[in-house]
């Protein structure tokens, strides 16, 4: 029928769980990028505007076989059916054992693209027709594409209502740009022994501090210092880590986040949650030319806020002090 | 003084922020990697057990200037000072415009480790001396050794304290299993048009489930399906995407979780955060055979929860008998 | 002799394969990254146009010993050789076990790389010379400059034939092995300029080879050695890189499988697909003792198979027969 497609990779260990079955969001991910592919590369077989296609539906799709690390993933595509302004390809996974040579076939989606024009911003381009094999072909394609129209719209409707509870925090305050991010635990965070390296720890920190000091200033931020680390516990591999950060103090140039890092044994019943890591990071807001910008006060909501911004203005005035005896000493 | 060891590396794209400033992270990161390898080797370079250093402290650090991509990160490592069972590293980064031949001193860095048996789990080994260019060295070095020794018993003290206010939902409960994650979208996710990837989207949102599967069970869970997903609106490079997941209902072998992507535009102050997505994800409980195990039910409390039970029943045996009919009429 | 580099990193589960053996790819980029840092330094060196180095070839080199998860990796590159318009760069890749202390020589490398301006697209800019130790090295650096020259020019043209022909896969076979893969360049796969970094093609190359030597062998197997590889042909953002791979040769204890590098710019419909980047690879064997299996003889169904089986053999006697020359010289 339409333009075929296939990619091909072998399954690592950083694509799977502890017991080695590939994560089914790696599986996803392939599968959209062989549609990718093969939606854009159709969309601009014709004169006009060169476009992208961007993902619009993914129909539902069932994981029949598990997958495993060192087994090869075939993962093909093809354009079923094309609309005016959308693609439909299917895809079909098969996992390869090479040493053994067996062959399963573990999924089959389906994907709709829309073409967006890589000039006008928000255009959407027109799609090449394909050829049916037969007028049946044609007929069944034209079917699924209005029943996942119908869908679509009825979702959109359906998403108006924010499903959430999300209570609105003033701007500035410490729930304004308070964040915590979730992190499964990979080999390739491990040492050989099986725990986090103490980098890929102090990675993350850095990245939630940084969402807490982009969501405070809404400009270019970068760290300027970190405060002393203390790694109370270990974190063992399989763990998820919750990484959590709040802004503490704000002075003229500068802002300090709390960071909190806690592990949680997924799969050992018996273990506890544990608090691993704190530290504060400090961050400066830079304009274009690399030169700081002025902070905005943190607005301190009740006596815990007010607490933790003057245990923040003494390390500030502390450190102050330090790097100015540091500067004369070196004169 | 001590064994000294060096790592450089080009700044990449991903290593970085929107406007090109290195994230703080990356150079901790590599500081780590520089102070293992160093303290790991000075460790193993006595007979007796392998061991592995182990990241157990570091000084306050200051970021004095800003490092782009492409510019190469130059990290020099050195072993300052041992006591029996730790030590000392201090390290230098400077980062040089290739281009330009510029260099510049970006952060100097203090870190402690602790080597660890390989053999016998927990256990800490002794740490070989290493050589002094002058007693002062050594003077100066046990000094610092005892004030980080203070430092880090008084931190374990005050992190007795739990400091989040942490709720605690009963076990089998959706608040127990209820997950969330943040990801800042960085260039590898995105579109040469710079777009977040539909299949990044969608290996987000099966971490997330398989989050919340794996806390709900606690044993290795699978994505077995996921439900038509519809990508209502682009998420941008440069925005934080929120991915939420709380389960929803549970059968006798699988249990569905509901993830929602919300993407925060987090320089532009006027955009507001939206959701971008929403879908079901299916998993099942394996066991050391990959058979399916039974799947603990899901404790409903109040309404709400009753209500998303209900609709996921039907979505539950809506897809059963969908299966069935498929079945039949391929026979 | 000329300016020197040394970048160093601890190899990760994602570098190796499940038994523990790091790629070859994973040292070919490492490699490569060594010898853009210092090409791109030196050819900066002067005033003019800030430039890139681009990566023209690649000498054959070989694999001494397998490396595996935890050890260290230490690549030095030095520049050997300058021409007005190439630099020639020397590497060496030790690894270091930091538990034993043990280290050993894995592999050496030559690479050669012209610089392109950063302004002018397209334009190659002037190498600085530089100082030789004595005449004896100038003269022979130029006789691998020309040696060089002239096989760059000789792929050139024997890589017009278009190459694969597709069949039913009978055990041993060419076609049974044969294998594809297909790479969306992303941007963190990019030089600043929005070339695809060399070392990013090499490590994709030698992991198709690895599929194909996997699926012949079905056991545990490690690159031996790399043949010349030269970069005809630059790739750029947003292409889409196929590369295909298929056993040539086999002898009692290694195999020889040819990688192509196909580019296709996705978006950009007027250009067509071109052919980048072409190589040899030898893989051998293991069993569980890191020591080399006898390989199944390939099968060779038509002339075709006969022809590169015998080529591959002229390759396999003339590679053998240098090494047994080097030894000698070396006694």
């Amino acid at each position: 029928m339409g333009p075929k497609q296939q990619i091909s990779r072998i399954m690592r260990p950083d694509d799977a769980n502890i017991v080695g079955n590939v994560h089914g969001g790696t599986i996803l991910k392939m599968i959209e990028e062989a549609g990718c592919i093969i939606g854009t590369r159709h969309c601009n077989t014709q004169p006009g505007d060169r476009c992208a296609a961007q993902l619009a539906r993914v129909e539902r799709t069932d994981f029949l076989y598990p997958m495993f690390i060192g087994e090869v993933a075939h993962v093909s595509a093809e354009i079923t059916y094309t609309s005016n302004h959308s693609v439909e390809v299917q895809v079909q996974v098969m996992s390869e054992n090479i040493l053994t040579g067996s062959m399963k076939m573990t999924n089959r989606a389906t994907l709709w693209y829309v073409p967006f024009s890589l000039k006008d911003v928000g255009k959407v381009t027109e799609v090449p027709p394909i050829k049916y094999a037969n007028p049946e072909q044609e007929e069944e394609g034209k079917k699924r594409y209005e029943a996942q129209k119908m869908e679509r719209l009825e979702t959109k409707e359906r998403n108006g209502e924010q499903l959430m509870p999300v209570s609105a925090p003033e701007p500035y305050t410490v729930g304004f740009s308070q964040s915590s991010l979730i992190h499964l635990v990979g080999p390739s965070d491990c040492t050989l022994h099986g725990f986090v390296r103490g980098g890929v720890t102090m990675k993350l920190m850095d990245e939630v501090a940084g969402i807490v000091a982009a969501r405070h200033c809404k400009t270019n931020i970068v760290t300027a210092s970190v405060d002393a680390i203390n790694f109370h516990r270990k974190i063992m591999k399989g763990c998820v880590v919750t990484v959590s950060g709040r802004a503490t103090f704000t002075s003229n140039k500068s802002m300090e986040i709390e960071v909190f890092v806690d592990a949680d044994p997924l799969i050992e019943a018996e273990k506890e949650k544990y608090r691993a890591v704190t530290a504060f990071f400090t961050y400066i807001s830079l304009d274009k030319e690399n030169k700081p910008l002025p902070i905005p006060a943190l607005k301190l909501e009740g006596e815990e806020d007010q607490k933790h911004f003057e245990e923040g203005k003494a390390r500030y005035l502390q450190n102050k002090a330090k790097r100015l005896a540091d500067k004369q000493r070196q004169q």
